[in-house]
């Protein structure tokens, strides 16, 4: 009856499930039981070794095999979340070695400890959607570098525009790679511990309260949390943009290798492309496709999120419920498409001759643009000229509308796809040293 | 690594875990496989006891305990979904009594099968949906029927209004469940068959492509296909669209629950209240608040499969991969909020005490409207001076504005509720008529 | 400060926007209350001649000129709908010719009024979809017709797979389509009036409520409510739900038009191609572009109303008023994604030469398949033999390890792509035997 | 058939329909053109008094009165978008004066232009939000301040719970806005030029285009771009999701408004209620009703920008213009929902007696966790003893059970709410130095 194994390989979360599983939530609840208890004891609030045996015992309980979790999700469902049998079978654990049961869960209520859980999940899972944008990002830093030069069709709206450089292309995926990670890193970097007790003020630990938050996030390695935050989701929030904004940054890659991959364009090829039951010549390019599969999926979650800010006074009836495997369904997906993206570009072969070829279809149409401006300095009517030729459908080097004022070498000069790249290098150029301030050096040129 | 059993009890999904597990995909996707191999012999394609040996293979591969499904999930990620290695499992596993591979899948692609998959899945699903679905009509009938007459003050923007009965609004609850129910009834009933082939032209199974699309949808009781839709996504919409309706129809009582269960109204209670881990008085609505939960979670996803819908050419880049899992989270949602709603309104405890307190909170000011109606014979500014009555804070039958010119006695009668509610009783008779209409007469009066 | 002017063009809106402008709202609110007072009337409520000038006065006040529309934006906003100062202006407009208050907007409440209004505007806007749709679904009948026999590559997952013909493809565009109007039909049919009066009870109205409720439906051409749907959505749902599916229907056409019309594929073009400020030889397909810009926006939508189905008590307190700019933006942008659609579709060129030179790029390779179920008459392994011969990227006729088996004579006909187009011309004549049924015949064969 | 004026104040979008309305689209688009020309200049490409001729004139052709808007956007949907005929238009203003063709939208694409001016509307219009979201904070602080020690309520999953203060309530809903202005002030500090040319390269302004880029931005105080970002939305996203988290902020405190202020509970009010077109007596909190209807609609529009962010090639076909309305949405109903809170809020009425009473309602039982904490030290069973005691309903100082531990006078001093406030105070002086630190002390304590 469980869900995870069958596709989680085809949508690129093997790695991530290790830090979204139900087990990663039956950890990370304990280990903050373990902190806390820690946390409690640097304040004298319970005996130090007390604070050594819950976290031995919220260790064997948080560890696979620990726990039974068919067993604590059906309890759960009695009292809508799983902290309040997990407290149960800690308390009964520590109650034997004479643990007192009100050295457990001291002063928390049990969103500080779902809520401080789901940031540990955060955290360990945005490491691993880190590193594989990460390896997005150095395949698309080589490949802008060597593709520097290599001239290709530009094409908006599908049309086939001025040219452009792979390496021109592949930096502007680097690029917006480059700064979804930089949004990720700020939202890893501020998850914060939630303590605050029943209804927020923290009472049942008063006057300790607000130093047991800190300690807590001491313990956990996370930010402090300035004030108990259970109604207030902005941060909640922040890390859905985050993961939005990601999953955004991995699906225009994912879909410009999926159309240059296409039979007729032929520009790029994944190096292990999937097969079809039914064809044998089939070569899809499989990691770019379920990467889109993956990150497709996101905009909906983060709405969910959004959604669901709106917490009733100082516990919500259901949103805050329904955070949890949207915001673990977030983390996968997202951590999915980029290990996917990662195999596509990472993999990626790029047919040089395909986009010299390509360049020649128009027979220099793309760059009619350029007749246009060298014909300015000429007449008024420019762009009437070459608009009409064009449409003509004929060569623009033997159109007597454009030799009247432009010699056909000239304008066959002017057709040139390798003599109209623009600034395309120095794009390469600036999003390399992006890189290089991330990496040390070694995409430096 | 797996999901599922930590949340599903919580958010009512053990159920529906049945027919929308791992699990339950591969044994879909073998069915369709194994009747499409009947479908074949029906057309003498293949040889009858090949069609039978296929059968008996595919029933122990998807049976739990067959095709090892993590292994699976590795080799379903080379080509990007499970069909192509369930296939090469099946034949290797029919090999060996002499079954040629051409038998095994003819015909079809691996949409083919996946989308027939699906719609098995779908059907049994929205049969469990359906079923929660009817617990919840059965009990708010009930509640109607019992409450026909008890008056509660009406809220309107979170104001006493004018009063109403509870039975109105339980009638009003079970209006809305089916109408969900009635559009759940008919994209069950039209979960057809796919079968069309690598691009959609049956070629491979020409001149019997379309017959055994039909012979194919007769074997799985799945209605036919009239063309195939693998790039016609109108039928997913339809299904996430029923979905995303009953969701709001299982939202809108679950939050009444929740709100007339406050502490301050203390209209009802659930019978099994869900405790705290740190306060022992509380008797949260609990069933109603992860009924909310569940279902708060489903316009996202309705909006991800309708954002999916522009698949490219003849096969989707990513967005036909993007359905599988939203479809089945989907599913499992709706039906847990399904039950869990069940659960909740299954047990409500009403107490009439409280509407009845409630009714008196306001001094009578809730019927200010009707004094308005009755001033208006004697005097064209009626609502004006019942409106600064109003405001003034006293009381309708002491107020000299007023009693100028209605008798003391007068107001009072008016501003009985039990005395002005309206059709509300009548609204319950035909909502009860409606359900009887479904159930044969159960809540007939 | 006014919006739609600048971008209604563009996106398709400029006819529908008679029927989801500001004035439309203010002339429907009227239209309505104008029938409630001849339904009063019918009953013997208000006096026929008050009817009367209540209508003229409603009409005055809804023509364009009438109500000022930027002064009953402020006096709205006062009571957050302008039901009220609409309600005071008509009353104010009658007066003079001896009707009483109380004759207008008998018995109901804002709720009443501007629900009623929301369905005549979705009915009149509705009517202006299906016209855009059924002009998609002609010109998408006719190109089924005319290339019924025109093979072209089909192409799954960005690649090139089987052949298939463009009727197919346009016969699939039509059929989704198809079923998307259906379902718009429905809603449309099913559009009910509101009448509940302040709590959904229709006390103020009693013993007349549900009577009046129908003959105002009767006024208006709407269906009846059965009963009040104050707090319950799902016939809010349905409609949102009918234009997600449509807006489905429209993006998958709009999509393929523009992957179709690319520079390299050049299978098809839009008669009016859209030109560029830079480039002066761009053919933009302007129109599928704009298509698709304007569907891509309903699917957010569609969750927003959705999410917004849980409206609290007897009237929700903020998720009624959020449906009002929602439902006339899913409108205008679903009537608007339909327009330039059809404008797409109406105007489209078809290149059947590009289609049979993209045929030919891979050599046959396409057909494979073909050639392997030819092979799995002699071979145990044709599936191994065809994939090893497509990989080396030869042609498929010269390849030893195939002619082994099969003649090159044999294998060049399995190649052709106008032999192996299965059920392509039953697909086209299914589709058209359809819009048969819905057009009277225009497009039988 | 425009829209805006009907619901613009209801909505609270009056201030901010100046900058997202057509007009200001029009306006921003002829000052992006005019910078260009000064930049041009600048860089010594066009003449200077040219740059000043062209600045002239598209102040003019940019003001209310200028542009035909109507004609504008007719002329616009030829191209898809309204920067061609507005080029030309100020083409033509200029060419009377001798300015030449070329020297207007020097070296740019429609894209760079539009995006552009996309962030000048976004500067503007956060501008706007930001001084209401400022007005909120305020009166959040000054109502955090004022109420620092008015006991009330806790209420967790709709139950209440232990005391709180409505102080640090108040300063709750504080601290999630000043987040969410942290958020908006970033996004706005970033909103960079666009300029890229035709395929991003910036061919046609070689070898000026960065600088050209560059000037462009000083000119219009934008951020520099670092590169083109025409398909790299993550900019966009970064938007989206900080106008969705202030979305969820301002949900927040107008959700807790309907629910306090709601008959039964009566804790608060707003100062200037909306009246009924029914009921005389209502007080509806209208702006708290309508800045929750205007922030509902956030989350759909966040994901629709999201879902868009899959650019193809060098332009999108369709998703860049699904933008434009979408995010001029997103700040028009982002500022509204922020407007009608300040309004709320600022006119928030707080019925202390109110709080005061509710507090009484459970005869202590909302401090029996204060009550099992103290048995803890005298028992094992504490927290069973009391739960049974809260679940026979009686009062906790007279039961037996706990007065066998506990002196009655002991229970009934644990059972004072204002005796278990905890660090209610300290989050109140938190909050109030976060504001104090923003605004300089207004707040200071």
């Amino acid at each position: 009856m469980t869900r995870g194994h069958l596709f989680d390989p085809t949508f690129g979360a093997r790695e991530v499930s290790a830090t979204v599983s139900d087990q990663a939530w039956v950890t990370a609840v304990l280990d903050v039981e373990a902190a806390l208890g820690r946390a409690a004891a640097r304040h004298g609030l319970i005996a130090p070794e007390h604070a050594g045996t819950i976290t031995a015992a919220a260790a064997e309980l948080g560890a696979p095999g620990g726990a039974d979790i068919e067993t604590l999700g059906i309890d759960a469902a009695v009292g809508g979340n799983p902290v309040i049998p997990l407290v149960s079978a800690l308390r009964a654990a520590v109650a034997v070695s004479g643990v007192p049961a009100s050295a457990v869960h001291l002063g928390a209520t049990s969103q500080d400890i779902l809520d401080t859980a789901l940031m540990l999940i955060v955290k360990n899972s945005i490491a691993t959607v880190r590193q594989s944008i990460g390896a997005c990002v150095d395949a698309g830093a080589d490949l802008a570098l060597a593709h520097r030069g290599t001239p290709m069709a530009g094409r908006t709206l599908g049309q086939q525009a001025v040219p452009t450089t792979f390496g021109a292309v592949a930096a502007g995926w680097t690029s917006g790679l480059l700064r979804a990670d930089d949004a990720l890193a700020r939202v890893a970097a501020s998850t914060s511990v939630q303590f605050g007790g029943a209804a927020g003020t923290s009472a049942a630990a008063h006057p300790y309260g607000l130093r047991l938050a800190d300690a807590l996030a001491d313990e956990l390695g996370l930010a402090r949390q300035g004030i108990p935050w259970h109604t207030d989701r902005t941060r909640i929030a922040e890390i859905a943009g985050a993961l939005g904004t990601a999953a955004g940054a991995i699906a225009k890659p994912a879909l410009d290798i999926t159309l240059l991959a296409s039979t007729e364009l032929g520009e790029v090829s994944e190096r292990s492309p999937g097969g079809s039951s039914a064809m044998p010549h089939k070569r899809n390019p499989i990691a770019a496709v379920t990467a889109r599969a993956a990150v497709r999926r996101i905009p909906g979650l983060v709405a969910t999120v959004l959604a669901g800010m709106d917490h009733e006074h100082q516990r919500a009836t259901g949103a805050w419920h329904a955070e949890w495997e949207t915001m673990t369904d977030l983390l996968r997906l997202t951590a999915g498409g980029a290990d996917r993206l990662a195999v596509s570009i990472g993999g990626l072969l790029v047919h040089t001759d395909a986009m010299a070829r390509n360049l020649e279809i128009t027979h220099g149409l793309l760059l009619a643009e350029r007749v246009t401006m060298a014909l300015d300095a000429h007449t008024d009517h420019a762009r009437e000229i070459v608009t009409a030729a064009c449409a003509a459908g004929g060569t623009l080097d033997t159109d007597p509308t454009i030799t009247e004022y432009l010699e056909p070498a000239v304008v066959r000069r002017l057709l040139d796809p390798a003599d109209h790249l623009g600034h395309a290098g120095d794009i390469v150029d600036r999003v390399l040293s992006m890189v290089h301030l991330r990496t040390g050096g070694r995409h430096d040129r």
